[in-house]
């Protein structure tokens, strides 16, 4: 019938595989896509396959060996100077999550010992987060009050970091890490800047020395509660607190400039606790308004196993609060591990990585401390600092011990609104509205995404954005799959090849036949519409044609190369369509099936229903073979019309 | 630079757009996909644009003008037989959904008459369902219980209805029609069955004679139900039963076999109604265990409007139950609509019908009917008795009415053993295992999801089988996104058609360079995987060129062909895939972007960051200019390593 397709190569179908063999692959291609396993796979004795997987367990097995002194030295001047960050940003956001200042110095030092041991990243410097400490707060706080119930809060804030690492865990046991990955890139900058907003704006409690304040985190609410108690305000507090402030934006200012000068800002918030405290204990500051952080503990983290409260009736909120801080912890970390991997080109395998922040946590939470993550501010100094292993935390972990045994009376005198200062001046810079303006530039879609996040933040709760960024970025996948382009494709002079007119506006169409090329999967929600559409497309050029008087439409080649796969709904849309052409006397072409969709083609009837000879490996094929037809068959076009029926009955 | 990639035409970028113009064209696409107003539209004249605004609200205007005498005839014809098979099946559906069986005949007599008026289907039946009814008393009678308490179940039961018909009007009007194709072909032919066999189920309460059962719709309740009450069996009530359903089954048969005997399988409930009723009159069999069902009011639909129960304290459930049973019923309704039509070559417009449904659910509503929809036996019963218009729904309501007014007495010693035989006999069509095997030969995943809605409804409740199989249906579109395939393409010898080497073996690779196809949209929630996956194919052919110390790799060549759409996150993957690529002095090389990937490439700077001259408009365009490189720079090696970082650097 169709002489000319048979010059060319046969679109083939795979070769049949069994049903569990394809599973197997299908599950491993979803768990294991990177083949963590690759090399204990290959090894042949069981010795050395055991060796292997510890070191997989337990990265430290790894680089120990090749430690040195160069590295050593390295790591000591970087964990210094990440220690000396650590002890002020602890206490500032343990203060944020309504806990004791002293559990950030404890999470300070079990934690980041876990991750030197079990951590893959060697840039990573571990502590806790402002966003999550916040979120703790909010979160706990709507059930019990952290002022009332001192206690139960504590032992709540334990129990969440227990969940959330249990989660994290088991996201990395069951590698289901990639749930993680439905927080896109533009949900988090417009969450961090809301969480930022709102973390600044809780912070002019501290800086305007106020007592009460609302425990919700939406801006109205918290600007509703600071003008109405205006009188309260304290001017000398909020004079220190600027003048902190101002201090530590300039030497973050400068590092910005310069990056060698690094060191300028990452000592700043430890300088401005020595000299805040200097200045209350020489002018007495804390009878004049300026509120001090008091005593605290000496000594390492106390045991806090035993405060784990899985039978109190609160037991439900500490989990909610654990899942949702903790993937948002992960989110973090393994965001800033790949980054700083990147620059220094080794691998970070992401389910890794959540177990060691899962055991982090779990052990954490037995000894007193907090939520854990590795935070991007420590991190970037830890890696301009040089460090070159996760010795590094180590270092960090010891002089917070060091501190907490030996030097805990130094911050009796520390003002609160240096504090609030470190806290705001570390937020601002989560506030990143060049990256949303490059969302705005490249990608309509995503910058709406970020400032629903931001919005649901700021104006909502925190759960409110996270909820509505992840939910519109998933509608978007969605539909994606349920709105798939259709395009017209013409031929580009002087070649074979046929592209989308819209893209390539020198390609023309081929007369007597119009050639659709579908930009996705056919699947059951998109079946009708891509039916309507394909129908719309050919009614209009068939109008088209009729009032320039051209050749009539003859056959509609439908360019499957870009449908990635196809159900059974999308198989019976094929047929539909098939059957509606057929009537109305065109002849459906098919060119460039996929691997997926051939294999479900050839199962089902539709290639014969078609006829084998109107599938092309190519659009070229298609309209070569669709050419010699017309032309054949033009001398008499009453044969051609009565020739085309016999096709479809095949 | 590269000399060859001049000699062919450059990929383009198309031409930008407004803003606002390319959101305008996506909510098009999104929303009016089928252009429904584009006759409006062209129409010039004001009085003509409102003359075809009422035909296509009113589609009756279209198709009265051109009624004559001969589809009358038909239509008459066909409005009869649909009737017959009506009265006995409204009777039984409605004792299906608790409700008085007059309800059945009421509510084939006002919704047939609004379809008619604004349906677009020449051949769908307007009636109740049984799904849809089992589902209404599965629902409502969890919370209120129809023989404690029959005046607020049946209000419950029309609140529900006119909330049915509002959601169905609001879909329509909101083009928001395509929110139904979530229920994929799959999960319908699943769920389909397992109501069908929850209803067969239900239906030996009324075999057996029982007069207590279970609320519960799931197999286990309903068998414990039964074996627990052996004592109580009728057995005059299951013999007559067994008998009436092996004649409706015959017939069955006998018009499946011979479709031009539809009539016989149309009549046959009718025929088991009369010949029931005759003989319980003569045996007196009332007074021997076999339940009849006594008097029925007579005269036509009584109004309801004011029994909407708007202020109850059960509105929620009345709510939810509208809206569960409005889709379903939505979705059989259209899938019905669409079958037929396709038959007759003409177009149902879904969001239209969606209206015509709506409207016929909310006027029912105001006049004692509940949900009706287009049930596929009555509709293929019409089909086959070769109606010609809606006005085969006029005349089966005319028929029904002259029932109600003068005939309804004659029901009185209809036996419900025959009610529940009629009901059988029509569900076990529903378990269609041909179709589920077709699943099962076609596409395991589709399979999964049938399997799921069935064992869901079966063992757990309608609404658990309808989550699930909708659950499940979603995650696979999101699994497609989450994990597009990556495959590897090679040259088809004699040609310059690259492919799959998977679906195409004798597809051959390109020394010194590696060629892989993504096959769909790069988003947030794959870009990782993808980043993952590029970098182990890279690994595991550097490693497989290692062993045979063949050419190394120099060249990554990335065909977009089939990627579809790019957000941010796929930039920022691609643009550290290059990067990484650059530090393993590979060079990342761009063959086909499609239009939406090319728009937001080029407003990134990741064309400047791989250089012009590596995007290509073909896989083997992209191959020569590798290979001219290549082979340029071969007589010095060192010189073409060295070179590598230059185009890195661009």
């Amino acid at each position: 019938m169709c002489k000319r397709a048979l010059q060319y190569p046969q679109v083939e179908t795979p070769p049949p595989q069994p049903f569990l063999i394809s599973l197997k692959n299908t599950l491993n291609e979803i768990l294991f896509a990177d083949d963590p396993f690759r090399k204990i796979r290959n090894e042949s004795k069981t010795s050395k396959k055991i060796e292997l997987g510890l070191r997989h367990m337990f990265p430290i097995l790894e680089w120990a060996r090749g430690y040195n002194l160069e590295y050593l030295k390295s790591d000591v001047i970087s964990g210094i100077t990440i220690a000396s960050l650590a002890i002020p940003q602890g206490i500032s956001y343990a203060q944020l999550a309504n806990l004791p200042p002293i559990l950030g110095l404890y999470s300070s030092f079990v934690p980041p010992m876990v991750y030197a041991i079990m951590g893959s990243s060697r840039d990573l410097a571990v502590g806790t987060v402002a966003v999550a400490s916040l979120l703790t707060a909010a979160m706990l706080g709507k059930e019990v009050n952290a002022v009332e119930n001192p206690k139960l809060y504590l032992h709540l804030a334990f129990t969440a970091t227990f969940f959330a690492g249990l989660m994290q865990t088991c996201l990395g046991l069951l590698r289901l890490g990639f749930l993680v990955e439905i927080l896109s890139h533009a949900a988090i900058i417009g969450f961090m800047a809301g969480a930022a907003t709102v973390v600044c704006l809780q912070q002019l409690k501290g800086l305007l020395g106020l007592s009460h304040f609302t425990h919700s985190t939406d801006v109205i609410s918290v600007l509703r509660s600071i003008f109405s108690q205006s009188h309260m305000w304290r001017w000398e507090s909020g004079l220190l607190g600027c003048c902190f402030l101002f201090f530590l934006l300039t030497t973050k200012y400068i590092s910005k400039k310069r990056p060698k000068l690094f060191w300028i800002s990452a000592m700043a918030p430890l300088v401005s606790v020595i000299f805040g405290s200097l200045f209350v204990y020489f002018l007495h500051a804390q009878f004049h308004g300026i509120q001090i952080i008091g005593e605290l503990k000496k000594g390492i983290n106390p045991p806090s196993i035993t405060h784990l409260a899985f039978t109190s009736p609160y037991v439900t909120l500490a989990l909610k609060t654990g899942i949702i801080t903790g993937v948002l912890a992960l989110a973090e970390g393994i965001a800033v591990g790949r980054s700083f991997a990147m620059y220094k080109n080794y691998n970070i395998d992401g389910n890794k990585e959540m177990i060691a922040f899962g055991m982090m946590n779990i052990l954490g939470s037995f000894s007193s401390c907090y939520l854990t993550t590795g935070p991007f501010s420590r991190s970037a100094v830890n890696y301009n600092a040089g460090c070159k292993t996760a010795v590094s935390n180590v270092v960090m972990a010891v002089a917070v011990a060091v501190t907490l045994l030996f030097l805990t009376p130094l911050f009796f005198y520390t003002p609160l609104v240096v504090l609030s200062s470190i806290i705001i001046a570390a937020m601002l810079g989560l506030v990143d509205y060049e990256a949303a303006m490059h969302l705005w530039r490249l990608d309509k879609f995503d910058f709406f995404v970020c400032l629903s996040a931001f919005f649901g933040v700021v104006f909502g709760t925190i759960e409110i954005g996270l909820i509505l960024s992840v939910g519109i970025s998933v509608l978007r996948l969605l539909l994606f799959v349920g709105r798939p382009k259709i395009c017209v494709m013409g031929n580009i002079q002087n070649t074979e090849i046929y592209r989308n007119i819209e893209q390539y506006p020198q390609a023309t169409a081929v007369s007597g036949l119009i050639i659709l090329h579908i930009d996705g999967p056919i699947y059951f929600a998109n079946s009708s519409y891509l039916r309507d559409r394909i129908g719309r497309w050919i009614d209009e050029e068939e109008e088209k044609l009729r009032k320039s008087e051209e050749n009539s439409l003859q056959y509609i080649i439908l360019d499957l190369s870009a449908v990635g796969n196809i159900d059974t709904s999308g198989i019976s849309m094929l047929e539909e369509v098939n059957k509606i052409l057929g009537r109305r006397d065109l002849k459906l072409v098919i060119a460039n099936p996929g691997a997926e969709v051939m294999k479900k083609l050839s199962k089902s009837k539709f290639i014969e229903s078609i006829g084998k000879d109107w599938m092309h490996l190519t659009v070229a094929e298609a309209v070569s073979a669709c050419d010699y037809m017309l032309h054949t068959a033009k001398p008499d076009s009453q044969e051609k019309i009565s020739g085309v029926p016999e096709f479809n009955n095949v």
